[in-house]
């Protein structure tokens, strides 16, 4: 560690050694290897990357377009910095709002073309800003959240066990406090309903010291394609006709209300001037609007609604 | 003017005699005058009205979906009121935010079928703010704007005009102001592109007096029709095909974006707990997002991204 730059290792206000170099090397990593498996299990046209280069940082796009899985599926790498950290970036930090900082991050949204696969998210991210004439402060967040059409429990049980896993090694009650700040962050107050069943979210992470809390990001990272793509491969091949992908559509329209209006990663994005390609590769390929559109009771669709679109326990480790 | 009740008369910051009732009226006429107006255009199955009362006000919305000119169009009146002015509502008076408010207003968006017509969308509104031990304060605002897939300067040129006719009476310099306001206020930063052609916004506005606000007020809600149903005339049998249809719904896709990530009076209905369905009929029926598109030089639609999506003067008296 004694080779790193100042610019790559920073004394925090916690006092701990950070290494944002490891954290950028293993961000990478987790792009390519997030691409290999999900590659995998899609028979098309694969990925295409493009290295983006701008102002305020630099990163790599990969997403992948009308294949035979996915519709539409993109894991972005990017590192930025600026003078002026947005308000959006920081809850537990609104006095750093204006000072300058770094942020990296990998961030992976996929959009399955059959109804019955789930759409999937993730997102791991460092933070450092500074204050003048105060030490740095750095963070880590991220998470990841399924958003399935026709649900299954046991699907989302699965779901939830591999996010307990990842989380249970860095202390009991970190998969309850983080399932349950993904269900109120991945929440749409003008429609009373979540997202999606949920899954960890977390933001303004400081564990005991910059390498626990380092290894906590991977865990988390490291186990999205274990949580999800046994859930591809269960469903992929499940029948499903124009009805099916019809509400597809309408559901993804929720989705994109979700991303402009409240999802703090978009905005971020557009605030600071990130690639706007880049930041709304998160957005469906197609999403369709109906008015006043409600589910028939005891169809497939009103169980949806019923009985998935609000916060619920789905493991006895939930406390 | 003697029968008024104090709730809806009220003396303001700028000692007028304001009329809220009378306000009300035109605007209730005015949603009955477009529904009218648009639904003779469409022999498909006309609009579907609803009542709308909820906790913070009511209102009536009016929706046309599937018709044979219009995929989607809605009309909506809504009266509200609330203890707590949100900061979207106003930008010349932040000192209001927080403060019990009034506001009242004519909503349209118009998603044509046939991509050689037009989008578009008008907005006349009324609010009425206090702050404890001062006056009340009043403002008007609202506007027109166009948004083409396929443009012809024409019909640019003539809706522009209308938007001029309308403001001429009450002072010279209002259509370039207005016009001005417009094109900055329909504006995609992050895909530095306005939203389409543009036409008239205003806020915060206080002319000489309340009666010659509310007058210029009826002069922009009257214009509509003049401005836009001959265009819908004169393009609406414009054989199209896939690829127009297409790029329709890629386009709609931007006006989702500006509508969920911009628009105050989108955010303003989302945060004074409106309507959801009535505040979200601006949303297209069907929009689509392909990643890092851009247009083939020399093709029509290159021609909407090179001509059309920058502010541009389009009549001789805009100085």
């Amino acid at each position: 560690m004694t080779t790193a730059t100042p610019d790559q290792r920073i004394k925090t206000a916690q006092d701990h050694d950070v290494n944002a170099e490891a954290v950028e090397l293993y961000l990478r990593r987790l792009q390519s290897q997030l691409c290999n498996s999900l590659a995998a299990l899609d028979t098309g046209p694969g990925f295409r990357t493009d290295q983006v280069e701008h102002a305020s940082g630099r990163g790599i796009t990969a997403v992948l377009e009308k294949g035979e899985v996915f519709d539409r599926g993109g894991v972005n790498f990017s590192s930025v910095h600026g003078d002026c950290l947005p308000a959006a970036a920081s809850e537990r930090h609104p006095e750093l709002a204006g000072f300058p900082f770094r942020a990296m991050g990998v961030s992976l949204v996929l959009h399955p073309k059959n109804p019955y696969v789930p759409t999937a998210h993730a997102n791991v991210r460092f933070f450092t800003a500074e204050q003048e004439g105060k030490k740095p402060v750095w963070w880590f967040g991220g998470g990841l959240d399924l958003t399935p059409c026709y649900p299954f429990q046991e699907d989302c049980q699965h779901w939830h066990r591999e996010c307990h896993n990842a989380c249970a090694p860095f202390g009991k009650e970190l998969y309850t406090r983080f399932k349950r700040w993904c269900d109120s962050y991945f929440y749409l107050p003008h429609r009373k309903e979540t997202r999606g069943v949920g899954g960890l979210f977390f933001d303004d992470l400081v564990l005991e010291s910059f390498d626990t809390s380092f290894a906590f990001l991977r865990s988390v990272g490291d186990c999205f394609s274990e949580a999800y793509v046994p859930l591809v491969k269960k469903r992929r091949d499940t029948p499903w006709g124009e009805r099916e992908k019809s509400f597809q559509r309408y559901r993804r329209g929720r989705y994109v209300e979700f991303n402009l209006v409240y999802d703090r990663g978009t905005l971020f994005g557009l605030q600071t001037g990130g690639r706007t390609e880049s930041i709304l590769m998160s957005m469906p390929p197609e999403a369709h609007w109906r008015y006043d559109w409600h589910p028939e009771p005891g169809t497939p669709e009103a169980d949806l609604y019923e009985n998935y679109l609000q916060p619920r326990i789905w493991l006895p480790e939930e406390s």
